[in-house]
């Protein structure tokens, strides 16, 4: 089996996505389709980012992923395809890769990507607005059926790779950013859990709060609080119990987070703002 | 073919949702998975349990139904799976299976559940706040791929089970309460028709308003008429025309809604209003 | 391989199109099921129309569309399925096919249409209010199992066909009218591309406002510019740029659309408003 996952931004309302569907399963009748959202925000490439990135470690081998957040169609930029890892990319060559290729070169596993300029593997006819349909998912269907990434373009050096906030780590604390707000409000961040030296005596800072450590789960905390976590990708992230930090703090992605702490325990008797 | 479903309260744009999938394909590859839906409202656990009760009926044996929605995550809470006649339910113990079991044991045929205690049939890595994937996706997985129910965890006896609330039935009259506003407005309540003796001589109070008489459907009524109807799940609806009884008489879960007939059809005259 | 794809007006919250599923693979666990949209506006039969011709050139043979957008359930109209080309179609007979008879009649490719009247292959009990679930999920379920279309229903000469607005033809112009809104607030029309006779020299005019010409792409604006497109469907539409040009003329589905265009180049010095 290849799975075939769709990430876009055309809403759920729209029959766009049901074309691509169609069309995978026109060529790659075997291959099982799932959507992982239609509701990514418009254009928000950072955002389809973060997803591909998250995901990746929990679909089998030789999974392929499909995004069209794609405010360039139509324009020079370019259709790629990509390996990451044991898992394949389709889309447009805009940065939606970005942070798994940047994963995959710390795990010393350069992604390999192709630039698609082989029209044999797309539909007939390519219209200017439309390459999700027209070529995103055809490719995505002849890779489920297996064939080989190399044959689907030629080899491309250069992909796009935007700039992707880092968080900066000092001797006692580490400034960082928001990446995601989810359905929750839980804001989360760029900064991994491993990074924080003692999560205990820790103070983190955001939207003018400090919250004391950082808790296990929810639960720590009673209705209303707000708590810092580890979340489920291994990054903190800012919560409140059943309600939205991301409403109740005022931020949004891009919103700067600092955790700090005091080396020397015989000193700490004051909290960082 | 064994087919798993999904129900959270996780939203459309999350990229959680398909997390549970990469996790059940990857331990699963034959595994057929559908969304029931993502759009539960947040920690409803009620609106929950009925989904899961209403969609048994409908679904074939051996299907397993995911159910995360999961406001207790990281806490005591425990984890369990439970066989509801020929279908099994995975997710946490807050009351999600209450009507479900309700249902079977009026059927005698009484629930199987186990606490999900064995760490072997989880993710490796499991964090604090996503069971969803790292327990209930698995388990449901291995209850997919033929494991047994019993061989997932220990004998359980004692689920929690929500109090939900009944009809109360009376010589000439029955008060229930809505427990249902779907897409249209529509309000279906705790009541089932069969157990209204005379749908034409029967009155439905609700939000001031009386109905005389319970409707076949829709179109026994003009455009903007409140209607009285069993609905598809034999339960009896309140519903508007082309319109939204919720809106129209303001009501949500919870509110009161009455039956009442005359016995005596000689003195049936005035309507109990 | 058969797929069922399901389009409603049901929303993404509710059970209903769950239910839908769970018939469909009760009765033929082999069938691939997909939802085109769970979204469309509610009772909006000529939206369910238009998903239906566009999605039908990108689905594979035998796949069958049901389409549960029925504001009439439980009245005198009738339940159908029809070969419209290689694939089908399962619902209410209220115009959903409207526009697929007339394309396929403009190919000399005559819609074949049965009135739903064996019982024997709907579920056993029937609601007055959801055939969606008792009647058209069978019945698609046993079509895609390969139990042929006369075998179902009745032949049935009259569906109803809903009057869809053509374009007006003249000999230096078209009048047409806008058909669909996308999730973008991009306005597609009913006027093909093909019926203009220079991209380049026309004038667009909607909404008040003039277009020179009619652009490959979104590249070829601005941010903020309003352009006409020839749309991936093949239709003249209307765009904002990174913006939505529903809202920014105000325009909604049956706006008119004017194309216009000079024969003699020599006087082409004003633009038509």
């Amino acid at each position: 089996m290849r799975i075939v996952t769709l990430t876009t931004d055309f809403g759920c309302a729209d029959y766009a996505s049901g074309l691509l569907v169609g069309v995978i399963w026109s060529i790659a009748p075997e291959a099982e389709i799932v959507v992982l959202s239609h509701d990514i925000p418009r254009h928000d490439v950072i955002a389809g980012a973060l997803m591909l990135e998250r995901s990746l470690p929990y679909f089998p081998k030789d999974s392929v992923h499909v995004m069209v957040i794609d405010p360039g169609v139509g324009t020079q930029r370019r259709a790629i395809a990509a390996r990451l890892g044991d898992q394949y990319f389709v889309g447009p060559d805009n940065g939606l890769i970005s942070l798994s290729v940047k994963r995959q070169a710390g795990e010393n596993q350069p992604a390999e990507v192709v630039h698609l300029d082989r029209p044999e593997y797309w539909l007939p006819d390519v219209s200017y607005i439309f390459h999700g349909r027209d070529i995103f998912s055809p490719v995505a269907a002849h890779l489920a059926r297996g064939v080989a990434l190399d044959s689907l373009g030629s080899p491309y050096a250069d992909p796009v790779l935007l700039e992707v906030p880092s968080p900066a780590l000092r001797k006692d604390s580490i400034s960082g950013q928001v990446m995601h707000v989810d359905h929750f409000g839980n804001l989360s961040t760029n900064i991994r859990g491993d990074l924080i030296p003692n999560s205990k005596k820790s103070s983190i800072s955001a939207g003018g709060l400090t919250i004391a450590g950082i808790s296990k789960t929810f639960a720590d905390g009673s209705q209303g609080d707000v708590v810092a976590l580890i979340d489920s990708s291994g990054y903190l992230a800012i919560c409140e119990v059943n309600g939205s930090a991301a409403q109740r703090l005022g931020l949004r992605v891009g919103a700067e987070v600092e955790v700090s702490w005091h080396t020397d325990q015989s000193t700490n008797e004051g909290k960082p703002a």
